[in-house]
């Protein structure tokens, strides 16, 4: 109960501030959850790589550039349709649905000792008995600290010398936990897949997607969110009938 | 003061929802000003035509796209570098610069009749007689009714013989007097150019950006905002060093 009063005085302030014309409109702080979109980013598929082309410059008029972007690349966003052919694509998923509450789930000590770790339902059951059930609409992102290897793209990734890739990620057996027991908004992670990176089942996708729920993927910053409590607002670019869609991310923190 | 009052109770109100667990997180209504990604878009420049690439289909394993795009393209955003070299990129706009308090001016008669029309400065304090000055952080609007015409291109870009574009935009001497006197945080509008579509100018886009404020252009569902009260939230692809990007956006209607 408190923790819902303390929300309520974080919001009715932020109204203050708004109202107030300090120049601010949010009170609560944001953090941006967004990687920048860089040609150095790394990648799950290899073969789409990003960079900016000129399409004018100054002398024209004006600086323009364009670029080609695989939907699943940087920040962004796995929509149901990426997995199921009836799921829903990434510009039906509603504004409403693209907000949830933050759970965050640390396993970044987990993740450095085993590239393979996979969350489990016993860690799962320890969250909820420190923080209580996770509610509604949570969205649960997982934080294996991989997102400090984002600029090192080959440890990152992490391939051993068959070519599979290694990061933690959700197990089967949690995510179906969260999608049936939990009617979570979406799972997210600072990897490059909910799922491990050395899945071939991707049965978390699979569990996930076909409740219609999605998936963020390539999160930042997530040390900067407290286990529960901040809101995640999420904006996918709106791709008509896409798979998914690389996305800007941010938190409101309490 | 009503009005204060109002958006207190309303955001109050939208966090009893998010508290109470009844599976919305706003009780304001929300809508989308954000425009598909279609290969159908009117589009400002030719010769960057959108589509969908397909890069894997469900016997591979999932379905996902990869697409090339102008940054200048759909509902999107001119970050301050796209006319200023030492201007800020679309990656530097800060998450508060992205949101602010919607004011929208109704110019869908006179555009009608004119599809040069140009807002007036007269028009703008009739604006400010009848709901009081803009606020700072305001994001201005330009309601010109164009959205209605986004699905029939030739139409909406409107060329004349010689391949002049004509729409309506603002005027200089109004986005003079907004970024210098009204403080705005940025200028919106329906149409591919806050500029009006025949301008060789660009005078409106250099002495907006000139400021390090920014443009929100091809909108959609503005008849869906009062002229004020609302709030916008400006979510642009973060690409680094970008003169712009496409952007997701929407607005909380009080």
């Amino acid at each position: 109960m408190r923790r819902v009063i303390l929300c309520v005085a974080a919001l009715a302030s932020s109204l203050t501030a708004f109202a107030g014309d300090q120049g601010r409109f949010w009170k609560q702080p944001l953090v941006d959850l967004t990687h920048a979109l860089e040609s150095t980013m790394p990648q799950y598929s290899e073969g789409h790589p990003f960079f900016l082309q000129k399409i004018s410059d100054y002398d024209d008029g004006y600086l323009s550039y364009g670029f080609c972007i695989a939907e699943h690349v940087g920040t962004h966003v796995d929509a149901p349709r990426h997995f199921w052919r009836s799921g829903k694509s990434v510009d039906r998923i509603t504004l409403e649905e693209l907000t949830g509450r933050a759970v965050v789930i640390n396993v970044v000590e987990e993740s450095r000792r085993n590239s393979d770790y996979e969350l489990t339902l016993d860690d799962l059951r320890s969250w909820e008995k420190r923080f209580g059930p996770i509610k509604r609409n949570s969205i649960v992102v997982l934080r294996t600290g991989w997102e400090s290897k984002w600029y090192r793209p080959r440890e990152f990734l992490n391939k051993d010398k068959s070519g599979t890739m290694h990061w933690p990620g959700f197990s089967c057996d949690v995510v179906d936990y969260l999608a049936h027991n939990r009617a979570v908004r979406a799972l997210g992670t600072d990897t490059l897949s909910i799922d491990p990176g050395r899945s071939a089942s991707f049965c978390a996708h699979k569990i996930l997607l076909k409740t219609n729920k999605y998936a963020i993927e390539g999160l930042t910053n997530l040390e900067k969110l407290p286990p529960q409590g901040a809101t995640i607002v999420v904006s996918p670019l709106k791709v008509a009938g896409g798979s998914g869609a690389p996305a800007r991310v941010f938190a409101l923190i309490p």
